[in-house]
């Protein structure tokens, strides 16, 4: 396993490693470009398929907005410009001309989905209006990393209108949980902390930022997805109104919300150890590899059948079988892939009736008789799925301490998370620890949860980290 | 019914009205954009996924190059510059400075994709590299038209490399055949024609190019989706080269293909009637739609029940009991949005153990006992989807003429198809068919398959049409 750098030596260079020796991703030719590799695409792929599923099931429905959009459309909201102009890309020639009003590639299609929401939001029957829409986006960044920050990232962003403001909140407080924590959990299992955003680190224009926060294999903190609540700023600026049932007109309140191809990075950065990724079993394109011990056609061929039994099984299952590499090496191309259950045939245990199943997360070998490798397989990914889960909660409650004062949020937050009642941190606590590049992740209840609106500031708890 | 411009009267507004009238799509802010509203994405979404799982199961691989490519890698090859330049989108301020070398937005990604295969090709064990990507594209255009020509489109693009000529050649057929005439006889309902493009319709730098040519309401041809063979000039403009089992480099052979959202404006066109669109069942994200007759308890409960069983028989169904739209208002747009099969449910009906099944495709009503809906249905759905493929095959054949004369095609293109021995056309015929718009198609074998290579010209049938 000498391929990577450990993590403990040197944890970037060690996603850096990942990246390059999973075949997950490379540097694209425009700088801060990326290329995402076929198996990183595929982790992408089933990333995009569950969140998917989990939009529609809240009602939303999937369109599809312009890449590029007017210069002016991002005049529009004042809080906008500021935020997103050093970041933009400008096309100026079109069709071999300069064009008489340049056009903006789309950071975020907020603006241009504002303009449409506004047309179509016509009477109170129109509402609530869901839509979603998966896509690239661009923002020029000048440290880019894989995954983490790019010029260009795939990412799925959610625009709704509501006839009222309740309407909005537990829609947006409806995609955090049953959306992103459930996916975030119940398939990547990642054990995030769900809570609001204080006013320093809140999307800007919104009145509310939910937020998803993983703490990775570094004690950082990566936010995973956010759900904002936008109140009536962004359909005032848009002019999103509607005829109520009352006959007058009133402002229409809206949400927004997103996650990105970063999960990719956050799966890495949370689950791999110093042999590689390790992909949870809920999630992984390849469930099951099965690897010939040897290039023997009698062994080949059981490896084969395995694999159709396996599929019929309803399991995600591949042969590695390649001809020209090594037992040893297939070994650690699946490792490093983070393959959750390995499969061995070989002839001696063939011979004996028995393959030897291998799971990712614990590096256990255990001889399983032929006829009951369905069953055996199956259970072992549960206990990936689980085990994994599991890892990653130990891992956040080691490193997170509960604290009362600023000086040991920061001192904690060095290798971790901090719990801190927001009290005892204030507006000015925050803007004290952002000298050393700490941040309140977010803001919960005691007990963990989202707070209602006007929950009290001394019942909030403060998370607090580096991040990335 | 008098919602659409009829088909006979004015065929464009009639398209026109179908994308309004059925909230397909609509024109984005800058120029030549569109924006694809829910429903003409549920199309496009139910099209990716069935040419997707066709390109899967063909041993492609999904993975994702960069919307931004500098502006050298184009001039790279000669052919290609020529053909995009006057439809490049040039970005030249990128993070709020002007760039040192523009950036152009990708109409198409072969070139980066070339540089990437170049890269990951190193010896004969890495062949056949199967790649494909679904993105969008940028081509400045100046006369757009929704779905059919777009300043931005969204598609799958096919980059391969191979080791011999013959692999390359059998990939690229294997794509046209298994993947586009598979998907759009089998679930498009379009019979398309496959064939050959001529020298002078070939894909530039392609050596050979097949097509899937469809014939739409108005007799015109739409190219619905294209294969292509691009000998090794691809290669050696990219540097695609390995190191074969002999020991010494030879250049790879590569392929790309492609389809797009263009093939939603062929649904439209192919199936639609003046009722509006007629979507195939196996295509629909909606297949039955449930209607309660009237906003009463008893019957909306009922609708309900049966929106479940249908669901529970695997079947893609919704219920409308909008309580603000009439009866008649939600039929009409059932019909407009083309879905296969309707269930009404009345209260005399309902007293009577029955339901009303409509069909789409032929308007015909049929009673049916409430314990068989779910198979009557399902029969229905295969009706339709055979109605509608045997309709568009009887509308290619009554407006195709065996002619062999050019001036009989050319009177026969006006209406529809012309074929006509290929000997009897030639390059020179085929330039005098253009000064009159008129194309030829493909060159297909006397029994209407794709002609295998250096196929004798007097054994090349021509099929001329006007186009999309
Ligand atoms: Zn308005
Ligand atoms: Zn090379």
């Amino acid at each position: 396993m000498a391929v990577l750098t450990p993590r403990a030596t040197d944890f970037p260079r060690w996603y850096q490693d990942v990246l390059a020796k999973a075949e997950l991703a490379e540097n694209g030719p425009v700088r801060g470009t990326q290329v995402i590799r076929p198996y990183g695409y595929a982790l992408w792929e089933r990333m995009q398929a569950e969140v998917d599923a989990r939009i529609k099931a809240a009602g939303a429905q999937n369109a599809y907005f312009p890449l590029f959009i007017p210069e002016s459309y991002l005049r529009r909201e004042a809080e906008h410009v500021e935020g997103f102009s050093p970041e933009l890309a400008v096309v100026t020639i079109g069709g071999g001309k300069e064009l008489e009003e340049p056009v903006v590639v789309r950071p975020t299609s907020e603006t241009v989905i504002g303009e449409y929401l506004a047309k179509w939001t016509q009477s109170y029957r129109d509402l609530p209006l869901l839509l979603n829409q998966w896509a690239n986006v661009v923002r020029w960044e000048l440290r880019p990393r894989l995954f983490l920050r790019s010029s260009e990232f795939l990412w799925q962003e959610g625009h709704t209108a509501h006839a009222d403001e309740a309407d909005a909140a537990a829609y947006a407080r409806r995609i955090a949980q049953e959306v992103y924590r459930d996916f975030l959990t119940n398939v990547l299992a990642i054990p995030v902390l769900v809570g609001v955003k204080t006013r320093r680190e809140r999307f800007a224009g919104a009145t509310n930022t939910m937020t998803c926060e993983g703490m990775m294999g570094d004690g950082k903190a990566l936010q995973m997805a956010t759900s904002h609540e936008l109140g009536q700023n962004f359909a005032r600026a848009f002019d999103i109104d509607y005829l109520g049932a009352d006959g007058a007109r009133h402002l229409a309140w809206t949400t927004s919300w997103g996650c990105s191809t970063r999960m990719v990075g956050g799966l890495i950065m949370a689950h791999g150890d110093d042999g590689g990724l390790r992909v949870p079993p809920r999630l992984a394109p390849t469930q099951v590899i099965v690897l010939p011990v040897r290039d023997d056609e009698a062994v080949v061929a059981a490896a084969r059948e395995l694999v159709s039994s396996l599929t019929d099984a309803g399991l995600r299952v591949r042969l590695d079988a390649r001809p020209g590499l090594s037992f040893g090496r297939r070994v650690t191309d699946a490792e490093i892939k983070g393959m959750p259950v390995r499969v061995e045939v070989g002839p001696r245990d063939l011979a004996a009736g028995t393959v030897t199943v291998v799971r990712r997360d614990t590096s256990v070998k255990t001889p399983v008789p032929l006829a009951e490798v369905a069953t055996r397989v199956s259970a072992a990914l549960d206990e990936v799925q689980a085990g994994l889960y599991a890892e990653a909660v130990a891992l956040r409650e080691q490193r997170t301490a509960d604290v009362t004062t600023i000086a040991d949020a920061a001192a904690a937050a060095a290798t971790g998370f901090a719990r801190i009642p927001w009290s005892a941190v204030g507006e000015e606590g925050e803007a004290r620890l952002a000298e050393d590049a700490l941040t309140v992740r977010c803001l919960q209840t005691a007990d963990g949860e989202i707070p209602a609106p006007g929950t009290p500031a001394d019942e909030l708890v403060a998370l607090i980290a580096r991040s990335y």
